[in-house]
């Protein structure tokens, strides 16, 4: 099931894409996925990021192969920051280039959609708690996250984490296709099992630390292959069986 | 003007305290005070925390003494982390320690509480873009917080952000005391005119890079002083003009 959320004249919904249509829902999927019979065309509607959540947390270097083009160990536990949720674009929305004589990056990962609340979950039980997965692209700014530190600056700046097109419930998270395109050229391509900490580890251990809510977002680190962004880029994140995150660099 | 958010008979609502009553608001205070008329006694309601922030923005090591006390040179620029706006208690609700074998400190500091939508504004006209300020206690695990690099996990656990009693709006921020009692003896006592970087450059600073939306909350850091808590502490902040944060630890 594709989840999406989407404006039709002025009012914001969800509903599921199915092919070229969309089957409008009366309430947000986390209460129950209900239909209300109306089906629209996909190109009647305006595709918006599929959460709005309650907070946007982050992990950093969690696929061997970045670790190791990073320089870096790799780390006993998953490596948690968070970015400001106002930073959240759609798929076909602007990435505006704030400081853009700096070395701004793309990095595709698979964010984790908090389905109900959650605290103290065993891993095992991730699943359980969770909605569904989608595409995200954690734009970063080099120059201060290496100047900052703490990486919420770098990584926070408004359009600076496209997530979409859609939720997709039903996959296995730890055995999909990652790839990320830069103007038609494959920079990233991963799978989800070169994960240093797959999905139900990294549930489990944000979960232990704070309540989860439905619709939070857990963005989960990104392959190796992250490069520069220019202006006028086209970047495309694919992940198998969710579908293409598409977004043009202003 | 004493802004509160509190419980009654099951709902939440805001209110403005007077004395020992709280006349109650028809709206969120963000969209103008109306009063109902209605008017409880402070006494049987129960203070909630005065916001619930889309996004909970702290400041690290912004007085001067606090910089010298943890070793690190003074800052160039503000520096910025994100905590979980799930971690925020109210006044008078526990904190709960937990990995109670590390050293987890308190941290007094002034909140600074968005009043309406802001992105790139000027220093000099925060205070248009500030409903008002209220009390935190940053709880920190500084086992974690070493250990992590990133601040977020080790001030984000569930109840480590206490924030209120009230938001106050008639308040000079870069001009008033700052304190911290444990079990009643003073650990903190800072005035806020000893901060690196004032309230209006906080302001300048964070909404330059992210939109700040009505009911957002910046934590501005803490003064020299700070320590370690136990089970069974009682812990206040005291800022002048907007009173008392009491916490007790579990």
């Amino acid at each position: 099931m594709k989840i999406v959320r989407f404006s039709h004249q002025g009012s914001a919904s969800y509903g599921l894409l199915e092919g070229d249509a969309v089957a409008v829902l009366s309430k947000p999927p986390f209460d129950g996925i209900d239909r209300t019979g109306q089906v629209l065309p996909l190109e009647a509607v305006r595709l918006l990021a599929p959460v709005t959540p309650s907070k946007l947390v982050c992990v950093g270097l969690n696929y061997t192969l970045h670790a190791e083009e990073s320089g870096v160990p790799v780390p006993e536990e998953p490596m948690l920051f968070m970015c400001a949720p106002s930073a959240i674009i759609a798929d076909g929305e602007e990435i505006r280039l704030d400081n853009a004589s700096d070395r701004i990056d793309f990095e595709a990962e698979i964010g984790i959609v908090v389905g109900t609340t959650a605290r103290n979950v065993a891993a095992g039980d991730a699943a359980k708690h969770i909605l569904g997965y989608t595409c995200a692209n954690d734009v970063s700014n080099r120059v201060l996250q290496k100047k900052d530190g703490q990486f919420t600056r770098a990584k926070s700046f408004d359009t600076y984490k496209p997530v979409g097109p859609c939720i997709e419930t039903d996959l296995d998270p730890d055995n999909v296709d990652i790839k990320l395109w830069q103007n038609g050229e494959l920079r990233q391509s991963s799978n989800t099992n070169d994960m240093i900490f797959p999905i139900g580890r990294i549930f489990e251990f944000v979960a232990g630390i704070m309540t989860l809510f439905p619709g939070d977002l857990i963005i989960t680190g990104t392959p190796s292959g992250v490069g520069p962004m220019a202006s006028g880029d086209e970047i495309v994140v694919e992940i198998d069986k969710i579908g293409r995150l598409r977004n043009t660099v202003a």
